[in-house]
């Protein structure tokens, strides 16, 4: 019996799909305790954009630390917050001509979440917030309202209020027109929708199955917001910092949120970090109003930093992480046409792609096989029917060749043995 | 001017109150970028119990990423986390004979207190939540109802539900029994207060102006909790870590809590990590149902379980605390007695003490003068009127006294300023 | 300065569109002081369905206040509730084959709903209600948050919660199937619809512009209420007692409701009373739970129980509003195919019918030139676009016609003029 | 099995107490279908003030019916309704100097209340509301958050929000100061209670067990609330219309509410009707935005307008009610000093006065036994221990002897076996 075994909550759930012991990390690769390698098609969860442990983020890591860096810094200025600051300015606001302010919440996802939400309502007056259909936005009591899943609403144990619900592009049905459905209700008076606060969509729903927001879609939304003069804000905790192959995924439609969420790979290095981007006219806090000791991960800064240092400053990591996606994108057609449309359907955008499959047990079956291969990848949607392929954008084409091949191997011999079983 | 005027959101605080650029730290000192040394009594508000960069710390953090140790873990088992483990259990549990299950929620204090108040609630299937008078329990939306402070309950711009307020000890003068008031209101079916899921509380406010629970209210209250089947839910997250001399603050009254969160010290380093202990039958969690991606910052276990290790193998770290604890007392009731109590009142116990200001006013200009004596500490208080010492439990007894030095001068400057003002 | 000028509060409304005092009614005739004769179109929103004062109401209710019947009863068994329980049972439940357990929840329709909606959510322990954009429930805080009108929500100054709003029969257009819709999102585990316990539906919605649900609406919405195990309440409040031909106005579509909610008419006579019919297994209260003063308005139930017993004992009466109904439906109809039915589109069904105008100004002047010809009629729906014709079921045919003569001389009238101001 | 063992639902209470069935009633009598005569302590819980069916206002109420006087008249003018507003105008608020205006809610008094409260948020733009231990409001959603008996908040069946709850006068003993405690909450930033829009309280908490708000509590719970900018809501339902002398119950502490509720004996002859009155700078409502169907109740107008008319013209009525319930406090003081104050404690003022037994099981025994020798009263308090004794106000003193004389029988009776079985 492990300490896991005797110590750890029910609450684990990673941990039961891959029941090993890890211990290093390189790369694309994950070693376990006895040295076996496997590939990691889940990279934290899209934490690890840069993969695990980069050498160069290690290099200023190791430095800062050796020389006494200031390691917690609560929300003071330091040189490396500083620094953070300087790059993202330079590498990513300026060349892209977006004029916001840097809030720094507590260091996960959600906090940034929680941020958003409240500033939005104090800025606006108003209690409501649109957020949409398999929409996942955290799992504290302010985001969890956000978010659709109802395993992780329910476990909130309160009724879940001044969120309501639209539907995502595509949710009815291609021909459905989700925006009309949107502003009618916000259109009338009396549809019972109260005017909100703001609206956060997510352009690609990673946890809600890989749901893809069109860019005729997020530009409708744009417009939709200001006609009804209601914030926007893009969560891009997961889609950002390259995922979809630029920066943030709403580059492409040209739209301009109010308030942008980041976090998960914003550190480079899988450390805590997060931050909200906040229309200037926006930032309206009162000092210290929305607090949290961890808002100075400075360890996390110097990677972040170096991170943009490294791999934005000009377009070349963007080129880079399309060509792995027309890859990735090519391959997953290719096994879908073999296994039948029906069978499995390819999903998403940039770097996060994936196949669904016809429901959960399917999915779960294949991922159990990958992870026989070594090849560690999860499912998502609402019936964690998704497999989802997410690696780190700095894999080599070999190697995400090769995590593809063990993911084909993986869902031909599901699908036979479910053919087998069936005739 | 500064990246930081340029671009910082105008929710930072603590820079505002200490307006340098912060680099390097090491044990007790900070230094700013042009070489200054300031003496810490803040210690990232009780996040830096071991101080800043522990070299012992340093030096594990160091090898284990330099052998690219895994980072970040999701809630995989990872063998950093196996040793925080298993430190944890020998160290802390099985000495002080407690049977709890370990739950790793995302790494910041409101996180932790967001899953106990969630798991309260789910297993009780009770939504209400008692909580006290001036507690401070976090800034996320359900962290932040149980929390009284209106600058941070207004920062949510919705109304907060779910929680009843219930005055804290001594929260109506020395004669008045808060804990019989509870009772009757729990023991009357016509009070209006919804029997409750749990009860949340510190055993010595921090946030709140240094409140002191007694032992024998904290005793009281765990019998009320058993008589109307509450549970008792300890935050410990800036008490916690060895704060007020034993490891868990509650250790004297000899209570044993339903739920204990910690944060802030836990790391020893100052990096993200929280924690939520459970009775094990409490722990009714599905897997995945409490997530967050950073829920394994594997840098986190490995100096969490070095400071583990190092510090709470056996007693001679309590001793230490108790006994700087006690300097302190001295120090902060002789200047009380010089001052006169109506003017300055000791307040708190162990290493979490401080000097009650007539008001929020005084005590600032009391912390601009210690700034600029180079001692770094702030107030706390629903006036901001409680001058806080949260020095840095590894502080020497020279160091602690070259403190209370600085603090004194500054004290009697502005003390003898305002007088003169009156005169 | 009237006595109501100097101390009405400014929430009264009607007393705007109908400047006089009234003295006296009879039938569908009001009277000011001054002897004026109006034609009632509005019927005190319809709770006169029998016209004002009917004799032979009158006359039982003479009878028994000359006999000191008890007039406040409490809930206690009195003689006059017990007569009108079994005239409900004889000459409405029985006949229909509907076991129901009544409840007398306070004598409105706001209390007839919140009455519905605790029981609801306490029998399924589900916190969340689903009700339908522009449906009306009420005032009262329950209520108002099922209720799309703003007007109404924002007067509660306080976010109204527990309610998920879905779109009405024929909301996104005929082509739009929202039941599909409903479907989807009750299905999807991850659409963020918490499983409600209960929908509420209007089948014509009356305040919300005269809107139909179509049969098969409501056959599919009852199925899916009983696919996913919510309960369905119809709200009769308004459509009930006849107005659409039968007693209740969902028969045609052959649904079983679980709970349906009367008041209104129900009296006969226009005093407070209201109803909730429960599906005998709901019937889960505790005595006394759901309390209030005037559950026991015996007056009311003398008249109502007289009302039962004259018109609804065979289908005499069904037939003569079905026959004045035709009326109706063909002078509106003609009216609008005069004016073109992008002018004036005529809605509802049964004796709730209307005409719709393009905007809520030209029925605001519509309504104004009927009432200088004394014909007392009012607007509906999310503008108050909506001429709505509610007038006695117990009208004549001339009667019918002369009101509608009227209506079509005022429409043209204010037709006529905005054409001229546009030539 | 009679109709009501048939159809009626289990929510019926009274009636469970009083297993006959009622007939007729006159003064304070009531009789059931056999003849058989009760006295009537319970007087319709308040709203028989002038006794049943009270022969002035019977015959008024029988002239306007018999002149077709108009009985519905939603919110429009009616003469009825000017002479009960002239009448209100010149008998009640003129000779007390009082300015209101007068919101005519939904005819109960939870509709009173929720109107109060709406009011209250909107024109403050708070949501929070002070009500008190052992208060009891109504039971739509709104009054029954401020309701404090669990078995009613229970039926909710959701959270209550936006309400805090207080200590009434005395309720921690008559040494605790309860509006010390309220101020210093209200005065302490950090003390979680958000500053409400109003204070909503009874001056005799009927339902709560004849709680009694001391005239010194009253003015200083009145100066809080000006201290902080608080309206101040008095809620006179139950002890309106005389009940405790003076036609408002607050009149001998001489405080001036913002907002008052009325209902229960308001019509004077039990029929449903309920009145806000507000200070005319609160009444910032806009039209219809408090809607409901039978706030224009004209037979209850009538009724009330006589009522005012023929009893408080000048204050014969108000000395003979103190007459009485001397006599009432006299009795109860020789019953409680004959049983011993530890067995029967006397408790209330004026004419809603009971005695307190030792629980509720005691308590409903005596009523049992009342009822047996034909003596109609009810129990309250959050065990329904207080023997509540709340007959009409026009009760002769020989009724009023003679109902005591009853009441002291069972209570002996009653107490007597008790001492039986222990000894």
């Amino acid at each position: 019996m492990t300490i896991f075994d005797k110590l750890e909550s029910k609450v684990q759930s990673y941990a039961l799909s891959f029941p090993v012991t890890f211990h290093k990390a390189s790369g694309c690769y994950l070693y376990d305790e006895a040295g076996n390698e496997y590939l990691d098609f889940l990279a934290g969860c899209g934490s690890l954009n840069y993969g695990h442990n980069h050498p160069v983020l290690k290099q200023a890591l190791l430095e800062y630390i050796g020389n006494d860096g200031i390691a917690h810094g609560l929300d003071m200025h330091t040189r490396a917050k500083g620094v953070f600051m300087q790059n993202f300015q330079d590498a990513i606001l300026a060349p892209r001509d977006m004029d916001y302010r840097l809030q720094f919440p507590g260091p996960t996802g959600t906090n940034a979440v929680e941020a958003a939400l409240k500033i939005a309502r104090k800025v606006t007056g108003r209690t409501n917030i649109i957020s949409f259909t398999n929409g996942f936005h955290g799992a504290t009591l302010g985001a969890v309202a956000a978010t659709g899943n109802s395993y992780h609403r329910d476990a909130a144990a309160v009724p879940l209020t001044n969120v309501t619900r639209m539907p995502f592009c595509g949710y009815y049905g291609q021909d459905a027109d989700t925006l009309n459905m949107m502003d009618k209700l916000l259109s009338d008076a009396s549809s019972g929708i109260d005017r909100p606060a703001a609206v956060i969509v997510e352009t690609v729903q990673g946890e809600g199955g890989l749901n893809v927001a069109a860019i005729a879609w997020l530009k409708g939304l744009e417009k939709i917001c200001r006609k009804h003069n209601i914030l926007l804000i893009v969560d891009e905790i997961q889609t950002g910092c390259g995922r979809t192959g630029t920066f943030f995924s709403f580059e492409p439609s040209g739209i301009q949120p109010d308030i942008i969420t980041l976090s998960k790979s914003l550190s480079g290095y899988g450390l805590p970090m997060a931050l909200v981007l906040l229309k200037p006219a926006l930032d309206q806090w009162k000092p210290g109003q929305h607090n949290g000791t961890f808002r100075g991960n400075n360890h996390a800064f110097v990677t972040a930093a170096t991170a943009l240092d490294h791999y934005w400053r000009d377009d070349r990591f963007s080129r880079e992480i399309e060509k792995k996606a027309g890859i990735l994108s090519h391959r997953l057609k290719k096994i879908s046409d073999q296994a039948g449309v029906t069978q499995l359907r390819p999903k998403g955008r940039g770097m996060i792609q994936g196949l669904q499959c016809k429901n959960g047990a399917i999915a779960k079956k294949i991922t159990g096989r990958a992870f026989a291969r070594k090849l560690i990848m999860e499912t998502s949607g609402n019936d964690d029917q998704v497999l989802k392929c997410l690696c780190p954008l700095t894999i080599t084409e070999a190697e995400l060749n090769e995590g593809l091949d063990r993911l084909a191997t993986s869902v031909f011999e599901v699908l036979d043995d479910n053919l087998r079983k069936v005739s």
